[in-house]
C-alpha cells in the first residue's frame, strides 16, 4: 500500500478530525504509506485545488477540534452533479470524471467518512471499480451495520446537559419546557438523551404522537404535584395522521405548524393545557465542538481500522463497533436499511416503565 | 433582629439558591435571627401555603443548584393583582392586605431579591413602611448601581460555549450562523458572549442595525478568505427604522419576521447574501442549572449583605457590588434608569477595533 | 413479586442514583412492587436504621446527582464482618444474621450494585438462598461478562479534560505533564483518556515498563521539535521487575517512590529526562459528581433490567450490554476472571500505531 | 505608532492568546501598526529566532486556546540572565544587550503581558527607557492596582467543579475530601472557590492555621449529623509557628509533611481525627485550556487597552480593572505592594457567617 486517499463527507459531527488524525498517522507510522486529503467530499477529486498532502505535521492539534479539517461537499454527488450554467442548475453525471481522477492519482484506496449518503456514493464508484473503505459517520445514530458511531455522544450530552439547565427553571417556575433536539428520522438523540436528562415526554419520528396525549401526561403531573412538564421533541416527530385539530371540550383547538416541530408542541401545550411553555431549539450545537473521549476514541479506532482494511484489500466494506471492538460490515448489508429506535425494544419499554409518555 | 422574611421575583437567574442559602445561614450563625421563607414572590404573604421556617437543614444542598426553592411570582404584584373571578380577569390593589400581613408577622426586614420589577414592587412597599432590602438579579446585566450582579456570568458562558461550538462547523462547513441570545432591552449578553466567543457580527437593542451591513461583512469575510461568519443577535435587536424591506441591485428583498429576530436575519442571510446560513434560539437554557464560581460567589456575598443591610436598620436600598466589594445604594438611585450597553463606551469601541460589525 | 430490596456497596461511580431510581420506578410503575432500600451495603440488613421503604417521591431528582442516597458499606462483608469489640479489632461471619434478615423480610429479590467485592458478597449469599441480582459497577471497567459499566464513561471524560488543559500549558511552556488516574489493576481509564486527550505515553498496570524507555520517547519528541510530552499513568502502573535504577551513560539514577507512581515517574523525568515536569493526581475527581448521558442511560436500563431479572426469577445472574443491549450473565461466569486491558488486542494496537509509548 | 511590540512572561493562564489576539487586530485595525511577537518573554529580543511578525492572519482562531503562542520565558531575566558556561551556570546581566535590540527594533512601545516579576523587569527597563506598557497576568489574583486579572476566573471554575465532583462521593461515603490548589503567598483561590464550592475549611497563607482546629471543626459537623467535610487549601497554607505536634489526649501526633500542604493535612485528618479521607492535587489543571467567559472578555479588553495606552505614549504603567472599566495605573504603585486576601474584610467575614472554618 502507497497511496491512499480520505474525504469527509456530509454535515458535521464531532470525530470526523479524530478519524482522519488516526488514518493519517496510522498510515503512516504502521505502513509507510502516503496519505491525500480530498476537500469538500467527491469534490475534491475533479475540481482545482481539491487535493493536499497530509502528513503527521498536518494532523497536529486537530484531535480535540470538531468539523473537519478536509472541509464539506458542496455539491456533492458525482452521479448528480449540480452545477449553475448560464444562470441555470444542471444535473449531471460526473462520476467517470471523478473515476478517472482517483486512478490517475494510482490509490490504493479511498477511505469515505460520512453517513449513508455518502456511503451509497461509495458504494456505487466501488461498483466501479474504486477500491473503497467506508467510515460510518452520523450524529443521529441511524447508520445500520454498526452499534453506534462518532458524533452521537457528544450531541446526547449537549442535549442533556440543555435539559438539566432547562429543569430548575421548569421545577421553580412551573414551566413546561420544550427541547427540539436533532433526527430527522431516527428519534434516537431525543430518546437516550430524554431518558439520560429526565424527561417526562419523548417525541420522535418512529412512534407518531396525538397532541392531546401530551396535554393528559402534563395534567397527570400537575395533579400529583409536580407542576412542571419536560418535553424532548426530535425534529422529525410527527403527529399521527398529521393531526391539525385538537378537540376539547366542546371546542376544537387548531395545531399550526409555525417554525418547527417544537414550536408547534409549545403553542398547543400553552393554548390547550393552560400551562406557561418555554421552546428551545438547540440546533447545529449538537453538531459542533469537542469530541466526548468516547467519540474521540470510537473515531481513532475506526481511522485505524480503515487503514487496516484498506491494507488488507477488503474494500466494498465499512468500520463498524460490535461488542466493544472494531469490526467490518459490507457497505450493501449497511446500505440496505437505515437504523431506526425499536419501538418494541427494551429501551422503550424501559423509558415507559419509568412513566415516560411518547404521547401515543 | 428577631425575625426577617426572604423572597424571590421574576423569571430565574442561576445563583438565587445561593442568595437563599448565605442569607438563612449567616442570619441564623451571626444574628440568631429566625428567617421565614416566602413562596412565589409577594403571593407568598397573602396567600394559603405561602411562609415557610427557613433553617439551617432547609438550605443544606442548594448552592449548586438552579431555580429558587422559594419559587417565583404566579400573579406577583400586589399593588396590581390578577385574578379570575367568575371567568373575568380583575386587577386589584391588595397591597394593604400584603402590609397588613408582614406587619402581624413582626418582621425586622424583607429581603426581596429580583429584577426592575421586583425592586420596584419592594420600593413601594417601602414608601408605606416595609423594611424592605433588596438584592439585585438579572441575567440580563440591566439592574442599575452595580457592575453587574449574579446570573449574568452563567448566562455568558453558555452562551459562549454554544458559540464555540457553532464555530467549528462553521468554519469546516462554509456557513453563517446566527445565535439569537436573551436581552429585551439590553444587548450586555450578546456583547460579552459575542465578544468572548469570536463573533463576526452582534446585533443588541442599543444599536438599531441595516440588513445590508450584515451581508456587506459576510461578504468581506468571504473576499477575504473567511467563508463563514458568526452573528451574536439579541432577542430585542431592531433593524433601523423597523426596516423591512432589503434593496439589492435593482430588486427588492422583503425581510419577513417569523419567529424572532435571530429567523428573520437568518432569512435575509440566507436569501440576500447566498450564504448557507444556520440559527440557533439557546432560549430558558441561559437561564438555568447550576451557576458558575463567580455566579455562586457574588450571590453568596449578595446574601451575606442584604442580612447586614437589615441588621444595620438601612432599608430602602440594595446591595451593589463596586469595584470587587459588596456595597448598598439607595433603590431611588438604582430605579430611576435601567442600565444599557454605552454605545460610546470602552467596550464597544474594543469590539469594533476587533473588526467586528454591530451592523450600523 | 411484592417486595425486592436494593444496595449499592463499595466506592463511588456516578450512576449509582440513576440505577437505585429506575428500579424503583420501575419496580413500582411495571409491577406494583414495594421497594426497600438498604443503607451502606450489607450492612443495612443487619444494622440499626439500616432500612427505608423507596417510593416515588424519594428518587426524585437523584437522576443528576454523583453519590449514591443509600451510601456505602462501612464495614462492609457479612462472611468477614470487622467489628471493633475491647479495643480489639474483630473479624466476625454474619453472613447467616444476614439471611435470617433477609427471610424476615420476605424479600423476592435482593438487587446488589457494586463491583467484584460487593458481586462476590451476592454470590455466597445466592448460594446460601438468597435470590440476588448483580448490577456491575466499576469506573475502572474491569467487571467481566459486560462490554462496559456505568462510571467508567464519566471518569473517562473527566480525565479526558484534565488532558486537555494540561495539554495547551505544556506545549506552550514546554512541559512534561504527568497525570496520575485511577485504575489500580485495569489500565482502561489510562488507556481511553489517554488516547482520546492526545497523551505520547501511556503506562498501565498490564504491561509493565521500563523507566528509560520514557525518557527515550521524550527525547524523541524533542528532538523532532515538539518540545513537550503528555503522559497518562494509571495508579497501578509498575515497572518491570520493579526496577528501581536507571542507568545513564556512566552513571546510576535513583527511582525513588515518594507518592504514588504518578510522582515516581515525575522525579524520574524530571532528573533523568531533563526536562521540566509536572505531577497531577485526579483522585477522587473522577469518581463523583452528575454523570454523562451514556452513564445515566447505562444506568436507567440496568436499573430497568434487574428488576426483570427479578421478575423473571432469574437469579444469581448480572445485568450486562452486549451489542447494545442489556442481556444477563452468570455471577460464576463474571466472577471467574476480572477484565484487563487485552495487551494483543486492536485498541493497544491502534495506540501503537498513533505513536504511542507504553514504556515497553 | 508604527510598530510595537508583544511578549508574555511567567508561568500559563488561560486568556494569554486572547490578549495577543486583541492586541494585534486592535494594533493594525486601528492604528495602522505593526506588531512584532517576542517569544519566550524578554529572551526573544536576544536570541536567534526570537521574533515573529504578527498580523491578522497569525492570531486566527486562538481567542479559544488556552497556553500562549509567544511562548514563555526560559531563562527570563535579563538583568539576571542565567546561562551554563563551561559546565558552570553563570548568571549575568544583559539587560544592556536587551534594551540595545530593542532600539535597534524602532519600537513605539514594548507590551508584557505577565505576573510580579514580569512586570517588574519592564519597570526597570522603563527605567532604562523602554516605552513599556503592562498588562497583568495571574491565576492568583495576588497582582495589585487591579480588581482583578485574566486566568483567575477559569482557575476558580476548575477548582469550584473539582469540589463539585467531590462533594457527592464525600456525602454519601462519607469521607473528608481534601483538595490541594494554587496560590503560594494569597489565598484567593481557595477561599473563592471553596465559598462557591461549598468547602466547610478553607486554609490559606493568610491565616495560619492549627491542626487540632481542623479536627474541632470536622467532628462538630460529624455530632451535627454531617459526616463529611470539604477542605480546600492553598499550596502555601501554614500551620501557625509551624506546628509540627498535634496533642491529643494524653498523646501527640506527628505531623509529617509528606508531599504538598494537602498530604500533610490528609495524614493528619485521617490519623488524628479518625475520619476517612482523600486528597487530590489539582496542580497545572487550574492553569491550563480554554478560558471562562469573564477571562476571554476581559483579556480582550487588556489587549485593547494596551495598545491604546501605548498609543497616548503612557508609558510605564498598567492596564486595569475598575468598577467594570478598563483604567490604567503606574507599575510603580502596582509594584509597591502584592495584593492578598484582607482578612479582616466583608468576603472572608461572610465566610465565617456561612461557618466556614479557617483553622484558626
Amino acid at each position: 500500500m502507497k497511496r491512499i486517499a480520505i474525504l469527509t463527507g456530509g454535515g458535521d459531527a464531532p470525530g470526523l478530525n479524530a478519524v482522519i488524525r488516526a488514518a493519517v498517522k496510522i498510515a503512516i507510522n504502521e505502513y509507510g504509506c502516503e496519505v491525500i486529503g480530498v476537500r469538500h467530499g467527491y469534490d475534491g477529486f475533479i475540481e482545482p485545488d481539491g487535493l493536499m498532502v497530509l502528513d503527521i505535521a498536518s494532523v497536529r492539534g486537530i484531535l480535540q477540534r470538531g468539523g473537519t479539517i478536509l472541509g464539506a461537499a458542496n455539491r456533492g454527488n458525482p452521479f448528480a452533479r449540480k452545477t449553475i450554467r448560464d444562470g441555470e442548475e444542471i444535473v449531471e453525471d460526473v462520476s467517470d470524471q471523478c473515476v478517472a481522477a482517483i486512478e490517475k492519482l494510482k490509490l490504493d484506496a479511498v477511505i469515505v467518512v460520512g453517513g449513508d449518503g455518502t456511503l451509497k456514493i461509495g458504494r456505487e464508484l466501488y461498483a466501479k471499480g474504486v477500491p473503497i473503505v467506508g467510515v460510518p459517520k452520523t450524529i443521529d445514530n441511524d447508520v445500520a451495520g454498526t452499534e453506534v458511531t462518532f458524533g452521537f455522544d457528544t450531541a446526547l450530552n449537549i442535549a442533556m446537559e440543555a435539559l438539566d439547565r432547562l429543569h430548575t427553571t421548569a421545577e421553580s417556575h412551573h414551566r413546561v419546557m420544550i427541547l427540539e433536539l436533532m433526527g430527522r428520522d431516527a428519534g434516537f438523540i431525543a430518546l437516550h438523551a430524554g431518558v439520560a436528562g429526565g424527561a417526562d415526554i419523548i417525541l420522535i419520528p418512529e412512534i407518531p404522537f396525538r397532541y392531546e396525549k401530551i396535554c393528559e401526561k402534563v395534567q397527570e403531573r400537575i395533579s400529583s404535584g409536580s407542576k412542571f412538564s419536560m418535553v424532548a421533541v426530535s425534529e422529525g416527530a410527527q403527529p399521527e395522521g398529521g393531526q391539525q385539530v385538537f378537540a376539547r371540550g366542546g371546542d376544537e383547538v387548531f395545531v399550526a405548524r409555525l417554525g418547527g416541530i417544537g414550536q408547534a408542541v409549545g403553542k398547543f401545550v400553552e393554548s390547550a393545557c393552560g400551562a406557561e411553555t418555554r421552546v428551545t431549539v438547540l440546533g447545529h450545537i449538537q453538531r459542533g465542538g469537542t469530541p466526548t473521549a468516547f467519540d474521540r476514541w470510537l473515531a481513532t479506532r475506526y481511522g485505524g481500522g480503515a487503514v487496516r482494511l484498506a491494507a488488507e484489500g477488503r474494500f466494498g466494506r465499512m468500520v463498524a463497533l460490535q461488542d466493544a471492538k472494531v469490526i467490518d460490515v459490507g457497505l450493501d448489508e449497511v446500505l440496505a436499511q437505515p437504523k431506526r429506535v425499536d419501538v418494541e425494544g427494551d429501551a422503550i419499554r424501559t423509558a415507559r416503565g419509568l412513566g415516560i409518555s411518547f404521547g401515543d
